[in-house]
């Protein structure tokens, strides 16, 4: 048994916190799950970093949604490289969920992208607590979360 | 009681450290309050660094408006970068409420958008400090800092 | 014999980490080679401090591919980013093998590419192995990886 | 009496070390000056550190100028992101007194902008050594360095 | 006498790291020279940093060159960024000597321009050696590296 640290925020308009929960739990592994939820994708790299250090947490997914405006992208820009900092200061993964809002076309696509793009690095997550070869029969193969998988490239 | 760092800066046309202090106090709660006032967003990270280190503090509002040029757009994403790590050097949050002064129409619109998103940011920093799930209740539900809510969309 | 750490994505449309590996064993030189394989390019750098750290490594060949939107140039970079900061945290060399897909001009074109940079920088892994003057004689020779070499501009 | 770093460069094409040297001597403060020239704008970052660590300066002014092509906004961008590095590693501010070369319109204009820029940041160091809320009076009342003020928005 | 690390790349289309040794050697100044080839600018940080850690050098020259396309220019930035954490990590310079392959004209403007500048920064090398204040007669002169000097704006 694993503790998965699922951290997640106000701003997003979906509640994907709770989609990776559910994910988690519908996969029948028994992990402790702790949740930390915050305004908006800046305030998720210290809730991670507060998951792995206060809540003994062993992964985390961090799920947030970054808005249209190009401040936003700066935004979306800085706490992503800030969570790749939390990884190298604990030697642990997080799973970015991050979901563009202009990546959608209206409000049900947007929901689409964010449940599918949740479930899929939930799951991802779930892989990596395996160990390092997990995934390795997916290398190449072309997955993509939020849509479809796009495949490989036959090299023979 | 917890500490309570409120960092602004003299470049802002409008006093957002005052907002933030006000908005604590007219909380009701019982906290300790900190001020720390430098000259432009880029002396902010440091100013809520040591807020933590000398000053004792728990969490830190980091307030300041980032001009029209492009040059401004640079500061303000360098000094994003560094309240990014100020907050993993710490394990505490710094709630960043930055101000850009083309989201704005004109200077009363300027006025209304820094404060407003000056007394939600001081209000969710006083909700963090009550611990990781005080604001899972509002996840996904589309909150937003200086303008309206934007609303959750609903997944059933 | 020095042990090389193999990182690689199940975001790529080609096998790179496999391609990595059998480079090096058809050189003919023994050494450990461990994979890591992750869903993309920004969870290669903590696997990439992994492998140094809980796996020994001496060095890292760490292959991703980067789609073709504005997003995922963000992530690439990120990821660049992080990765430069695994080197300097750890004193070892990372050869960081990205492949934009917006580079080829179709799906045969990408796998020459891919393979053609994966080999020629697991050999260049190979090379830093055997010191810091090992690819001396080739300096300033217009080396490329992915496309063919340019040569190097003669001053005399 | 404290003891204040100045960095500047010899690309710079206004002496501004010297402007801020003279700014604080006419100050009537007494304080001990050290100096250090490097280059350019990206050698000033290890110069600020090394004008804490090994000179003992309890603040910096480092001033640069930024040509005007695009290679050297980003070696501007560089230089700053290192700079907040240097103040979090020392808990020390760093007064960033850079000029583009592209805010001018004539080698008149730029050197008045870089002569009021160095000295009115010269003076907001000597006002951050006497404490945090030194500069709070003037706080949220849109200061500039380099230009004219453009004042506070009135909230009443 | 002081150890001095070159490191250069195999990338470059103009052997800078051999001029950088040639301009020490031709200064009469007796130092020890360390050289370090890496395939391109990326590879160039982790080289400097290990010159300092397992070489003993006081400082760097790290020579590189960038392609044309908006990737490279991306690859260099990120190279930069990290040249910067190395010197902030050692408290020691590095001189970062590239050269945009956009800036030349054609092959021959490129061997000048490359030349000029790695000559030039190898004997800013030097001078910093000397100490902080030797490049103070010449701040704010307007020098150059790569083309001629602009010279300073007479304040007076």
């Amino acid at each position: 048994m694993a503790a998965i640290g699922i951290a997640d925020t106000t701003f997003s308009r979906v509640n994907m916190g709770r989609i990776a929960e559910d994910t988690i739990r519908e996969s029948g592994e028994q992990h402790r799950l702790v949740r930390y939820t915050v305004p908006g994708v800046k305030d998720l790299p210290v809730a991670a970093k507060r998951l792995f250090a206060e809540h003994g947490c062993d992964i985390v997914v961090a799920c947030g949604m970054v808005g249209h405006e190009a401040v936003d992208k700066a935004c979306g820009h800085e706490a992503s490289t800030a969570i790749q900092q939390v990884q190298l200061m604990v030697d642990r993964h997080v799973l970015e969920v991050f979901v563009h809002m202009d990546e959608a076309e209206d409000d049900a696509d947007l929901l689409l992208l964010a449940t599918n793009r949740t479930r899929k690095h939930a799951l991802n997550a779930l892989a990596l607590l395996k160990g390092p070869t997990s995934l390795t029969p997916l290398a190449g193969t072309g997955r993509r979360q939020g849509r479809n998988d796009v495949g490989g490239i036959p090299d023979k």
